[in-house]
């Protein structure tokens, strides 16, 4: 996985529930190399991170060295518990939270998630994206969404970000066309335009009737032949559709970037284009590696 | 499981995805014995009901005898396939098909299902339940609600289904509750009666913000330490409620018949009272049987 050539000058990490990104890091900021593990947050026990790490990146050491960390890896089951900071606040964080290690020249630095009290929500990862993309564009005001298993909506204005809801879309569409009768009627890959605008046009008209919507799925693949591709489409649409709709206080008459991964970001742009609001489209593994780049020039002064 | 010392004058039948459930019937209507089998429809090859059949009521054949079968036994992946009669139609079955067997005494009837073209939907063992209830409430009209993984809402006129609609509500809330990140919120058991009471509430008055609602119960778990009993019950408030509003047109002024397991027809009766809504509640099993006596009974002449 690792280049043995390669030293670090730092290392920036995104640890997710699911997999671990990192990524050597020259003193001037160049990536150097690269580095990938499927062993996420979600399957480690506190006193196994460090092991994970070095597994993937501990050729990179060559003296002391600094890691700067982000996502699941500060919650309260990850490597060490980095407490939120309180909305209204920067993305930049003030503290990092130094997690325990037994390597002699390793110092990991953990950034905190953020939490909003009323209504109750919490992003973990999402404001190290939110931080590289105003690195990247200073002074910008507006909405940033980015989408993915548990899409955030984020509110930034003055460098704060100032209130912030997550939507469980991205879990709901995979749990929905896997886990239940849907799965029956619901290809696993698979696409139709068609079948996603119409999704959509039912969820922005009568969102009311999102509940309606979902067998008629199943009834339409027995009973009309309704292909699997069209079924998933439409199921995306229904369901990124009610996510419009309640995030409408959001988007409405802001400008909106949006962070995530392509096909997925290009889904939410075409359903804010058709509520006549333009989005810009930004690269997510860039944006989190500024944030990062971010979090370690300001620890380093 | 069986008596072996009971002789059936028929068999009655209810045989769904996950369970089978028989009754041994006196000639005259009476309940002899009864059994159960974790054999559901979901399990079997078309060629396995006849023993898997025969594995729970062998013993009750003495002489030529006829089995009624209602539910998933007559889907395209059932023992036969009993075609759906379309809306509006009896749910008393015209014609009933006949499942192969090789035992010489044995004769199954399965009664089939009922579909609608538009908006499409289909039910399978619902109809043997309405029946059942028409059998009891002569002439009854209004609106028959039959709540479960796949709730059905069901508007009856002159003893036929005008039409009905399917909601994915009990499916939903086992499959959000234990297989999304709120699983980690939600307790596996437990109760809130004033959670569920604002679950219902925030769906009824913003029913378009059913798709924000969802991770507050995982946020308001971590920060504000929101109990496994209160969201569990506020999430199957939320979704009930959702519910209720996407199914208005069908209760909306009618008379409510709630067919169902007792526990979760309460929570619909409590529902609809908040509406203003009066509902009376009828015992599953009972019509399930009634309807299959009933379709005996056509049957026999």
């Amino acid at each position: 996985m690792t280049d043995t050539n390669i030293k670090a000058g730092w290392i920036a990490v995104d640890w997710g529930t699911s997999n671990m990104r990192a990524w050597a890091m020259s003193a001037s900021g160049t990536v150097l190399a690269e580095a990938r593990s499927d062993q996420g947050m979600g399957q480690l026990s506190p006193d196994a991170f460090e092991p994970a790490l070095l597994a993937a990146i501990g050729d990179w050491i060559a003296g002391p060295t600094t890691v700067i960390a982000c996502g699941m890896v500060g919650s309260r089951q990850g490597w060490i518990e980095a407490p939120y900071a309180s909305v209204p606040c920067t993305t930049l964080p003030e503290r990092l939270v130094i997690a325990p290690t037994t390597h002699p020249d390793l110092t990991v630095h953990v950034i905190p998630g953020i939490k909003q009290t009323q209504p109750a929500d919490v992003m973990r990862g999402e404001e190290t994206q939110i931080s590289g993309f105003l690195a990247r564009n200073p002074g910008w005001d507006g909405v940033i969404c980015l989408p993915g298993t548990h899409t955030k909506w984020v509110h930034i204005s003055a460098d704060e970000v100032v209130s912030f809801q997550t939507f469980m879309t991205g879990e709901l569409f995979d749990t929905i066309s896997k886990q239940t009768v849907l799965r029956h009627a619901i290809a696993a890959d698979g696409w139709d335009d068609a079948a996603f605008a119409e999704g959509l046009d039912q969820s922005l008209s009568r969102p009311e009737r999102l509940a309606a919507r979902l067998f008629s799925l199943r009834a339409n693949s027995l009973l009309n032949g309704l292909s699997g591709d069209a079924a998933r489409a439409q199921l995306s649409g229904l369901l990124i559709g009610a996510e419009l709709v309640a995030a409408k206080p959001y988007w409405l008459g802001q400008q909106i970037a949006v962070i995530g991964e392509s096909r997925l970001s290009t889904l939410y742009i075409k359903a804010l284009a058709s509520q006549a609001v333009p989005a810009t489209q930004v690269n997510a593994a860039a944006t989190t590696l500024a944030g990062l780049t971010a979090a370690y020039k300001r620890l380093k002064g």
